[in-house]
């Protein structure tokens, strides 16, 4: 027979196992280092103590929520709509981007320009649609399979991330994403995914117009939220200096720079595909996604590098 | 001796008097509408019930939450501090709309461009100067008495409208501002005054540059959040088509028609500033938050008007 003692412990594991946080981070420096700032900034003993107000998390999208190769998801959707509406569109034959996607030439959609190139594929997808037929789309396109991980894309968001999101919203911070990607693809899914507002989605748009009541789409592209541009939005939109940033990319450095130049105390992340295994490894050389100034400067200013194949104990959820 | 009843009945209206969310709205049809509308949203036997998330609801600023007579209070603000740092800025002297605040011609600034104009007064106040400076000089100048009312700036928002805001959140609605006023002068002081956060502010900006890990404010005019451009505003940060909006000048006509556009249920609200004795009466020809057009279609469409003197049992807090 079991001692009480025993079933105490036992009880007591099951009990610290649910309330422990962040349950698929690894308990190395990473998680301490995460969990030191967060008691730090809600301590209001502490010389670094924030107002809740004033807790305000940032989060890039691609490759930081979830995956972004072998191409970022929202451009093979992108692909998939321009392919399946092409036969009544015969311009796309004739004009870039939309000619490399039917020649199926992605190198030449990702060698220039590349966010650009997908916005406008994207704004192209949507042209014409109410907003409710373009999220059904976007919805039904993320229960396909991923032609690696043979699961659907929405599955395949990071649960060390997630559970990052819960344990900051927990302890009274708000958190935003701030992404390259166009705000009607990522507010058709990541709402009801993150369990966040459609306002904490910032990201890039293409120009509109409002005419008898509507917003008209129209198919060029007039804010890239991107580089520069994040705190750029990060200032129209929030309005406040983030004490914490993650991105995974050259495109998240200006991020990551505003929020580490505020006075008070600052944590910014860098999420490091090291895990070619369970996800991907690429920094310096990459077409997607390339970390390589902000790597350095990471490494420089000792910014927290999150170390996806050391850090992380499960990448995605249990399918 | 009190009777047991006397004493219940007492505090029964006490409870009531405490419970009573709008208290400074006359009990008549007006107070009715909204009380009506909001109870049909949140009653999910009811065939217009909204789900939370999209109980999104947009406010007006100038003259819908706070006087905006004799002048826009922002364009007071810029008015003050451009001839206060005058001395040291020689080239004010010769340029517009510069010149017209220090010939004191400010029916120059209204005849035409009179957004235009007041932000870029204010982004002069602003320029080469941080946030928390800007801050204080709004919050210092909102001290001062206004010319008529002879009492300070900051203390003549509406009751009305505060106590319409907390019974909006009460039940559930996530309330914003979407105002032509510029976004820096709003948030110094919305945010603590309607104790909302600076991410719910939306409003006109000028254009910024990322440098050196710092926002640097430039002095021309990037996106004046006004008529048109309100429901531009409300998709590309909102992300959701509101069911309440509220304005008061023809500005507004466009964020409500594109609300009352929605599918379900929706309730556009116009204040009508009919009070000459307790605030102001105007509408059609005034060059302030002329109500002309708007007025029309409110009636045509049975918009709600809210008709200040007939509706509200007072205007401002006690002093």
């Amino acid at each position: 027979m079991l001692s009480k003692k025993t079933i105490l412990f036992f009880l007591a594991s099951l009990v610290l196992w649910a309330a422990e946080p962040l349950s698929s981070w690894r308990d190395n420096a990473t998680k301490d280092r995460i969990v030191a700032f967060v008691e730090k900034v809600t301590d209001k003993k502490s010389k670094a103590y924030v107002k809740p107000e004033d807790r305000i998390a940032v989060f890039d999208n691609d490759g930081t929520m979830w995956p972004e190769m072998p191409l970022y998801f929202e451009l093979q959707f992108a692909i998939d709509e321009i392919k399946r509406v092409a036969p009544s569109r015969p311009a796309f034959r004739k004009q870039m981007p939309y000619k490399a996607v039917l020649d199926n030439r992605m190198d030449l959609l990702l060698e220039k320009e590349a966010k650009r190139n997908i916005l406008t594929l994207l704004a192209a997808t949507h042209v014409g649609m109410d907003d409710e037929t373009f999220a059904r789309n976007v919805k039904r396109w993320l229960e396909k399979p991923h032609p690696r991980f043979h699961r659907p894309y929405i599955s395949l968001v990071y649960k060390p991330m997630l559970e990052l999101w819960r344990y900051l919203e927990a302890n009274g911070f708000t958190v935003f994403i701030v992404s390259g990607g166009g705000i009607d693809f990522m507010r058709a899914w990541i709402p009801g995914r993150y369990g966040i507002a459609s306002h904490r989605v910032i990201g890039s748009y293409a120009q509109t117009k409002f005419k008898n009541g509507e917003i008209h789409k129209l198919p060029n592209v007039a804010f890239i939220d991107d580089k520069e541009n994040k705190p750029v939005a990060i200032y129209r939109i929030i309005g406040k200096r983030p004490i914490l940033a993650c991105g995974n990319s050259d495109g998240d450095l200006a991020m990551l720079q505003y929020t580490a130049a505020g006075k008070g105390v600052s944590l910014p992340i860098y999420i490091h595909h090291t895990d070619a295994k369970r996800e991907y490894a690429y920094d310096r050389k990459s077409a997607v996604g390339r970390l390589e100034k902000g790597l350095d400067e990471a490494i420089k200013r000792q910014w927290l590098l999150v170390d996806m194949k050391r850090d992380w104990k499960r990448v995605f959820e249990e399918k």
